[in-house]
């Protein structure tokens, strides 16, 4: 890599944020982190600042920024606060590059707006491209900056259609672990506990992104976000089922060569490949070692047990806003599951309802995401409620 | 593909060649046949030229020159014979790629001629490499002319690496199906026959490099092959077994990823990318179906059984033109094998003594490569005389 690379990181805190920030440790001073954002831990972004010395740092929670105000002014860091104060480091004239790892809808506004300000950014925010994958990729062609992904299937994507024309790439299949469900039969997976769910085989994730593996909506997204991300149609994305996590996603040639990228499950890998792209550095991590890992098989998922992953592909159907509907439904159906107020099997109901109520319209600015977004949001609360109550009655 | 691409093939009734034009076929018309070179096989050349109406054709079997003539003509084919005559094949103004599926050290000196004359050459002849890589890679250099590997576990590679720059290579993993005596003991597999080691799991090849892949020499000689294709190190340079000839290769990177080329086991896809390199084409043939594979699995090769593995390693560590040893012996070792003149178990034994009393020069010339050649066949047949003699007695 010719020269320091300057990163800011929205989400800091998170458990991609963290990553991050350990393979930054690794890379010995090749990455320099200028911005740090959080969402409402004060306390580990504090000492974040202390750490890192960016140059500014923002918590979106402003109620809670006592905390930060000495560790900034320890560090000489400038400290912002609120939404305005995110989107503050995803503009930071001093970063070359923005990893957003920032968790739902709300990562969507401070990737268009690190877009706009010329950044290249690593998007770990499935939203940004899940909900608004046409405003965004129009205006990362219009600012002629690149979308970097840190999702390990689409990093294994990238990597294996480098050097490769668009036009080569016949089918992407995206591998999925099957989360920790895949042995269930339908009924018993229709009342896992949250805790079952949360025990995810293979990945150590945030809670809302585990819960989405185990319905395999998680999948869905992706599916999404490769149709953004790589520009090939719905179609042309299938999704295998490989428990291990060790193979990340396959490239299927036109020529009928099948290119496959494998790795440890360890995110810090893509996320040093999203850092230090197009070149490779070397990293401190475990390397895979064939002889152990055994047998690799594949298999297909079983989309009469794991319905959310056909709902993606619905919504993809039906274009425009029905992503953005899908995603934050979701987000509002999985807070209600996490708070134990809906079964694990109504998830893909209360899904399936809301995205069948919505009269998806196009999807041209930042606007009408945001607006089917807050329509989803309150129309599946409402259908919860009625679940509530039918579950009561 | 930009234009038609003129090639030649050298070895064209042989297994190589033959599937060399069914691809061509296969191309509609992006890519012309304007030379064909084969051994022995009249008749059958005969019938290519005819279909193919080359430029030129030749025989190296001047004997059997007969019933070339009338085709020839019919075809306004050039015909020419004798070794004189394929290198004319080899060197043909008219030719863009020169495809040199010949066997054994005789298709040494046309690749050669090929590269001096400014072709590129797709890369069949494992003798080229194996015996005479320096003199042929340090010729390419020279010539600013691409070797493109046919091999499917160097044309995996060649795909691995497509995109990423040499100093990202951490390891090459060359995989191997293991052969057809991968399940028997020791004592069981040197006294296999003819008959079983020619039986080979997934691939149809020719006679010499079924019995090289049941002594896993063959894998020896493609770890020889990586060493000079791609520039790197025997060290870095694995083997792990891959029992459906599915995988046909990997790469791991500094990083710690590891890129890996899947397709069904059909020499007409590297055939293919050697044909259309750097481009992709669409082929007719069936592609890989993730579901039915099943699963992959890793193993270790047993060095213990497979003792041929290990002499290629020290081969290169021997160095200069100690490979150029082992691949002359090994052709005179197969031949008295497939005669009933050796048992199975002598195969490695009578070449590790030819490399044992070989005294490796430098590997400057084709001369060199000649020389060592000459002396170890004499070697081998010795060897082999004294085996014959022990065996008697």
């Amino acid at each position: 890599m010719t020269g320091i690379k300057h990163i800011a990181i929205l989400g800091s805190t998170g458990s991609i944020g963290r990553s991050t920030l350990e393979v930054v440790r690794g890379l010995r001073g090749r990455v320099k982190v200028v911005g740090l954002a959080a969402n409402a831990r004060a306390e580990e972004l504090a000492a974040q600042v202390l750490e890192w010395k960016p140059i500014a740092a923002s918590l979106a929670d402003r109620r809670r920024i006592g905390p930060l105000e000495a560790a900034c002014h320890q560090a000489g860091t400038e400290l912002a606060g609120g939404s305005e104060g995110t989107i503050s480091i995803a503009t930071l004239p001093e970063a070359d590059l923005v990893v957003n790892a920032l968790v739902g809808a709300a990562g969507i506004e401070p990737t268009l707006a690190a877009i706009r300000a010329g950044k290249d950014v690593a998007m770990a925010n499935k939203e940004s491209l899940v909900a608004a994958g046409s405003v965004i990729v129009g205006a990362a062609d219009a600012a002629g900056v690149s979308l970097i992904p840190v999702d390990s299937e689409h990093s294994a994507v990238c990597q294996c259609i480098q050097g490769e024309p668009r036009s080569a790439i016949k089918r992407i299949i995206l591998t999925a672990s099957g989360g920790p469900l895949l042995e269930m039969g339908r009924e018993e997976i229709a009342n896992v506990t949250a805790e079952q769910a949360l025990s995810h085989p293979t990945w150590t994730m945030g809670r809302k992104v585990t819960i989405d593996s185990a319905t395999l909506l998680n999948k869905g997204f992706e599916v999404i976000e490769a149709r953004w991300l790589f520009g090939i149609e719905a179609a042309r994305i299938e999704v295998v089922v490989e428990r291990k996590s060790i193979v990340h996603s396959l490239v299927e040639f036109v020529d009928g060569s099948v290119s496959a990228l494998l790795s440890p499950p360890d995110m810090r890998l893509p996320i040093q490949y999203a850092l230090t792209y197009p070149e490779r550095l070397e990293t401190p991590f475990a390397g895979l070692d064939l002889d152990r890992v055994g047998s690799i098989a594949f298999e297909r998922p079983d989309l009469d047990r794991f319905p959310c992953l056909g709902l993606a592909y619905e919504a993809l159907r039906l274009g425009g806003t029905a992503p953005a509907v899908l995603a934050a439904a979701d987000e509002v159906v999985v807070g209600a599951f996490l708070e134990g107020r809906l079964s694990f099997g109504s998830i893909a109901s209360v899904l399936r309802d809301v995205l069948a109520l919505a009269q998806p319209g196009d999807a041209e600015c930042l606007d009408d995401i945001l607006e089917a977004d807050r329509w989803a949001r309150v129309k599946a609360d409402e259908i919860i409620g009625t679940e509530g109550d039918r579950r009561r009655a």
